[in-house]
């Protein structure tokens, strides 16, 4: 065959988080050199453990055969074997019947409707919607089940973005899925740059900057995209950085996309959904949430929702936004069952009077302690590391230290790659995610064992300081 | 906010299967009408029950701690519960060594290298490919896993679409997946006839008669999908159709994209891959397989693959082809780790020296059984309806009856709607996947419960011979 030409798009786009590093780490992996994964958010790949409430109800939804051994044996236990929870039996049992068609059947476009009813019932109690707020809570025919949170972000980018002059404003630093599916929806990429030194803030000054360059270029910016707890930087917005947003948003008639998958990712913050801080005014909103983060960490099983509040009216078809997003979800069928039921299961946290809350309880307080602490040990290893600073109260599963003496000549790609190569420490530099022109980053994922990062951050301290010093 | 502009292509694109009818079909159920959802090829739904062996395996390795319990349970029998067979449970545990880090981590981007490397072999072995041959083994690094076989062909269209001047070649008709993805990337779809009176087959005229008129209008046709055994037809492709399809790929520099998710649904054809036709010819070929057909009919745990042959040279980058889809499969980050494991099991069943082989082996033969049964059920009672044909070698989940005889002013679509409010059978009007001008179809996927069917099939009947003679 000739050859041809493909979408450029695709070519253009980048995505660093799996980009040359992580490559060269595979390679150097399969060398036999020992690798220290930081370079992504996948908790269970280093180590962590699942909580063993969800893989209880979610082996008794693959397999239902095993629901009445399971309860005679709660009965008549084996000595030297563990039972699975009265509670995970009974809730597989109930979750059965509402499925219907248990995990091998396409369900509604959407996900099942009784779980995209739950999440509806967990955002209104997160938020603290009662039913006297009727106008303010969560709509399920209005929530998305989706593989993975990327998923619904994609989704909406691609029903916003008509040609190159529609623009996205996203935060710099930022996680690549953003400026990857805004390249390759063929829309434009529009920075604004929270301020490091203040923890990551936001102001009006930024965001209008942002804007404004935007404008003078004739792009017609349609929405900005917020992550928080942030990715890569793993700051948690204040207060009032988020009304910033919403009140820029309302202002500037954009919508919001509001990615919140490390919400329960906090070390010292609060954490502020924006479904709670638009309230009553009528910013249309998509907010994301994903099973793979927080303690449950199972990234593998893909689940995810986007929630839609107050879509958008649109000029050039009758056809609401709602039912456009319906119409890209037919045409994947639906998200993997799986995903959906552990996605009911995050919303679903077993409660104080069941049998299984003790060992839930303590194995999430033990894997969120636990990220704390690692995430603290690396903080308190950049202070022996000339000249680098790390900003943001501590959230989601990352740190993102600046490195402001690094050779001339050199930048924060060559930096990580070095330290790969020297120590087997994978992290991504930040050019990766984008950053103020002029300024040198990494991100690192807090996520190895605790006696193996001990043993490397040494390696790291020694590698930093004769780097830095070439 | 002010009415926005969104997205055309998302607008334009249209997804019959869970369409109008299946639309009402669900506010009917509502109602508390009973129905009868033959519209989707979606066999758990409508009672079939999944293979034992794969849910054994899927809910060890969702809970590996139920593997020594099970192991001890087979010593140790309880009376009255069935066990896990021992090769589930062998097989599991090696699973979870070579995943390394079980179900809840991201994989890499393409899926875990040694279920990639087990679909290789599955692939050379189907098609007779022994070590002699190796320049046509199956290459692990040019398979992608997916969730479910959609998101491949997605990917595929979303590469070589640049613009509207770029046309695919889809048969008439087809599954709307094509249609609709190919309007989503913005590039024009090329219908091509395949021949109904000869049971669907193809040959030179018919597609160098749709190549003609799509130069005519300027298009660059780049590929033409084939999906054999078909859908929405149920048709099985014969040899010869398939060469002819061969050398016009060749002959006209096209690729070829191989929709071949019913491989295992035959019932009086032979399933030839265009892996085997294609052989040596160095033509760019795309093929999918999913574990949602077959026997096995595991929709909702969404697990696909993408095999890619003599990828394509590209004449606007370096990178190569195999690269850009890696690119495109990182953005997702990887395919779920169900649907993954789900696919190894669809490669490697139970073999005849193992404890799961003869349950395996019932369930399947029981299964492929019933659907033929089922199908010849329709079949039959077509010829008690005036004016229907059905052509072609059954296979796949369906049957695409020809309506000979509507009354004037009526078409498909108002058949099936009535036919719906009538009798509760949920099935697809032909025009939801296109059809020659002037005819009229109707698909139904063969899957209802036997009993099921003997008792709406006479009101089908009834309903036809009245409706006609309106």
């Amino acid at each position: 065959m000739k050859s041809i030409i493909v979408n450029q798009n695709v070519i253009d786009l980048e995505y660093a988080v799996r980009g040359p590093i992580p490559q060269r780490a595979a390679i150097l992996k399969q060398q036999g050199k020992k690798i220290i994964p930081c370079n992504i958010g996948n908790p269970q790949a280093l180590g962590q453990k699942p909580i063993t409430f969800y893989r209880d109800v979610l082996s008794l939804l693959e397999n239902p055969s095993l629901i009445n051994k399971e309860k005679y044996l709660l009965e008549n236990p084996i000595s030297g074997f563990s039972n699975i929870s009265n509670h995970a039996i009974d809730l597989s049992e109930k979750l059965l019947t509402k499925m219907e068609t248990g995990l091998g059947a396409y369900t509604d476009s959407k996900g099942h409707y009784f779980i995209r009813e739950s999440i509806a019932r967990f955002i209104d109690n997160r938020d603290d919607i009662d039913s006297s707020k009727m106008d303010l809570q969560s709509n399920p025919d209005n929530i998305f089940l989706t593989d993975g949170a990327s998923e619904g972000a994609k989704a909406i980018l691609e029903l916003l973005i008509t040609d190159k002059n529609d623009g996205i404003m996203i935060p710099i630093p930022q996680y690549p899925l953003y400026s990857a599916t805004i390249k390759r929806c063929g829309g434009t990429q529009i920075n604004y740059y929270p301020d490091e030194d203040s923890d990551w803030a936001l102001n009006k000054e930024i965001l209008e900057d942002s804007l404004k360059k935007a404008k003078a270029n004739k792009i017609n910016v349609k929405a900005i995209v917020v992550i928080n707890p942030a990715n890569p930087t793993g700051a948690i917005l204040d207060s009032d950085s988020i009304m910033q947003v919403v009140e820029f948003a309302e202002n500037n008639d954009l919508a919001i996309i509001a990615d919140e998958v490390y919400q329960e990712n906090l070390y010292g913050g609060k954490f502020i959904s924006f479904a709670k801080a638009v309230g009553y005014r009528k910013i249309p909103l998509f907010s994301l949430h994903s099973v793979s983060k927080g303690f449950y960490g199972e990234c593998g099983q893909r689940g995810g929702y986007l929630e839609v509040r107050y879509p958008p009216k649109i000029s050039n078809t009758d056809i609401p936004f709602i039912n456009l997003l319906f119409k890209l979800s037919s045409v994947n069928l639906c998200s993997n069952t799986v995903g959906q039921a552990m996605i009911y299961l995050m919303v679903n946290p077993p409660l104080a009077d069941t049998d299984a809350y003790d060992k839930f309880n303590l194995e999430k307080i033990s894997i969120l302690d636990d990220l704390y602490l690692k995430a603290t040990l690396i903080r308190e290893s950049f202070k022996e590391m000339q000249g680098v600073e790390c900003f943001g109260k501590i959230g989601a599963l990352y740190l993102f230290p600046r490195l402001n003496k690094l050779p001339s000549g050199t930048n924060d790609f060559d930096y990580c790659m070095s330290l790969l190569e020297e120590t087997g420490l994978c992290v991504v530099n930040g050019s990766g995610f984008g950053q103020k022109p002029g300024t040198h980053h990494l991100r690192i994922a807090f996520l190895p064992p605790k006696e193996l990062l001990k043993s490397v951050l040494p390696d790291w301290v020694d590698f930093h300081n004769r780097y830095i010093s070439q």
